[in-house]
């Protein structure tokens, strides 16, 4: 059975075809600048790298130039669209309705509709690919969307009310929903197949240049760190994270800026980018910080301080740890952060092992035999978990 | 030696005649609503409780007020003013100019009042009763301020910086100040005193309408929940605490309301009161949610959650955990709070004693003999720590 992965956004949309014999991903790549003239870069398993302009109009011309490079020319790694089993759709906001990945009919596709006030941003890209993945493939092919949200919904009310006037969630669902869900997912499952153990109280840690913690007992999550939408929890490459809210209003007394503009900057222009001063991406601060730039090292410092804060936070949260995970782009290749979060947390049973943690970028652990806790890398694959998802509702039908 | 301590808000003053030979206070009382009107309430270590309706246009009159129970009549205290000392006065917002307590002269009141800037409405009072006081005092009797903010200035910058962009700390000093400082100083000394150590890893909790958690290495503050305003930290009676910054622009978009109103409903309508649609009183809630009120458990749920997770964010700020000490109206009085948060902490080393803690109301350890991590309840007493503060500095002149 082979599955076509799809993780659109407004002007980009990341594919991967996956066979699901071996879960290994035949050719994958990207279409960008939708509806803005249009780019694609598509790779074979082989390591083929394929790219070029062409013209994307819309979601519609880019699945079809998709399916003419799977399916057509010297490069083809498939005879028919026939052989496409089924798509996976990553959606982003399933709000309350989705505890669970479903297979797509009208009635999910206008719910998805209906929770894009939510997510202005995400809902709508999915709907638009849906519709135009029906239109190039046909209404017989079966869609399955796997929410971001979703995870998070066995949270208990104490974990996902906020302390604002109720009537706020009663009318408008303003509540923690979380996001990252698959790849918090995916890894806690990975973890429960490397240990042989499903009863553990995890804490996985996406980091990346959008970041989240989750705490996890007996795969379930219990709590996360994002909240109604991804600017919440700890901060991140350009975004603030959870802060006091009195600070908009100051900020935009003290910079004029309207409550817009300061969410914007909350969004794009704070974080590790805000701090420093230079940019967001974690191999240019430790370059920084070796150089000796001050608010470069400040950056990164707040970084691992609040990693390892979150890490005690859901420590008690979930009243005991057994393992953490790194996964995320900082997750699995910065050492140097892994090394400074874990530092200091003898206490709560990491005996942190810096030499298997050097360089490590695979799956490992990275705690010393015998560590109460153990702390992990594990590369996240969201798309494979969607593919996993689809596979199972479509083998089901 | 006897000290006159103030605490001085817009429309009200509150004042405690301690004795510094015996730390007990002689007379204590409030007057309020300076301004539009004047009522008085007066308190003698006897028991005698006066109470009248009287004309306060401004703080001085207040102050004269004062000066004539204390002085005159058949309930009076003292024969003269000359015999008080020294009058030291709570001062909200020392922003970073005072980490300790001050002598007070004309530039230390510019600086107050510079400093309004940071807590419009609290540094305004403060200056107005100072002056009230030289009016009716005289230039001779020496004043000492004591800031809330103080003794959070050792926190690093990891902790205090905010992750927005830089320039807002550099311009305006937008950054982590934390409030409550003269409460968890004056219990983390205690809690030195109990235990004959100074080298612990404490995390007080002052819980009361306000609420915010410190975490406190060796009698130094590292880190504190409340932020550049009182609104930050842990949710409150009916303050939000911490939340996603988004929230206040979609709160504003669903309800129409602009900045300021949103600002103004997370102090004064969220927290216990928002969740629970009752009341911030514990009391009232515990009631409700023993006669099955499901908002007010959700409330009181949500406080004990919040305050476990702050718990174990400390302990890893800290790296280790020696004490948590409990205070405040909540942390004081509310033996069933202290129950749900040290539920399910022993893998921290809490072995709670669920009978000493039951019904404590006064200075007592409320964890089990050989417990690794104590727990205690100690009675906060700001005023008392302002008086020594001012004996102090005063006695040094």
């Amino acid at each position: 059975m082979k599955i076509l992965v799809i993780n659109a956004g407004s002007s980009s949309m990341k594919y991967q075809l996956i066979d699901m014999e071996n879960e290994k991903v035949i050719a994958k790549g990207n279409c960008e600048r939708i509806g803005a003239g249009g780019f694609i870069s598509h790779k074979l398993a082989t390591g083929t790298k394929i790219e070029y302009e062409t013209n994307f109009p819309t979601h519609a011309e880019a699945f079809a130039e998709v399916v003419d490079l799977l399916t057509t020319g010297e490069h083809k790694v498939i005879d028919d669209i026939s052989e496409i089993s089924a798509i996976g759709h990553r959606g982003v906001h399933g709000g309350e309705k989705f505890s669970k990945s479903v297979l797509v009919d009208d009635e999910v596709m206008k719910t998805i509709d209906d929770l894009s006030d939510l997510a202005p941003l995400h809902n709508p890209p999915c709907l638009i690919a849906m519709r135009a993945c029906r239109k190039v493939f046909g209404e017989k092919i079966p869609m399955v969307v796997v929410f971001d949200t979703a995870f998070h919904q066995t949270m208990p009310p104490k974990a996902y009310t906020y302390p604002i006037p109720y009537e706020y969630y009663e009318k408008y669902r303003l509540r923690r929903y979380g996001f990252h869900g698959t790849s918090h997912r995916y890894v806690s499952h990975r973890l429960g197949e490397l240990t042989g153990r499903d009863d553990m109280k995890v804490i996985t840690c996406h980091l990346g240049n959008g970041s989240s913690i989750t705490a996890i007992d007996s795969g379930k999550c219990i709590d996360t760190s994002m909240g109604l939408t991804p600017l919440a929890g700890l901060m991140m490459g350009t975004r603030c994270g959870v802060i006091d809210p009195s600070l908009v209003s100051v900020m935009s007394e003290k910079s004029g800026y309207n409550l817009n503009k300061i969410i914007d900057i909350l969004n794009k222009q704070s974080g590790l980018l805000g701090v420093s001063g230079i940019g967001s991406d974690m191999r240019d601060l430790h370059k920084a910080e070796e150089e000796g730039n001050e608010r470069a090292k400040l950056a990164v410092d707040m970084l691992c301080y609040q990693i390892k804060k979150y890490i005690g936070f859901y420590s008690t949260a979930l009243g005991g740890l057994d393992a953490v995970v790194f996964t995320g782009g900082i997750g699995e290749n910065d050492d140097d952060v892994r090394e400074r979060v874990c530092e200091g947390l003898e206490f709560l049973g990491i005996d942190f092992d810096a030499a298997k943690n050097k360089g490590c970028r695979e799956e490992a652990c990275i705690t010393k035999e015998g560590s109460r806790v153990s702390v992990w890398v594990i590369p996240t694959n969201e798309e494979l978990l969607i593919a996993r998802d689809t596979r199972d509702i479509v083998s089901a039908l």
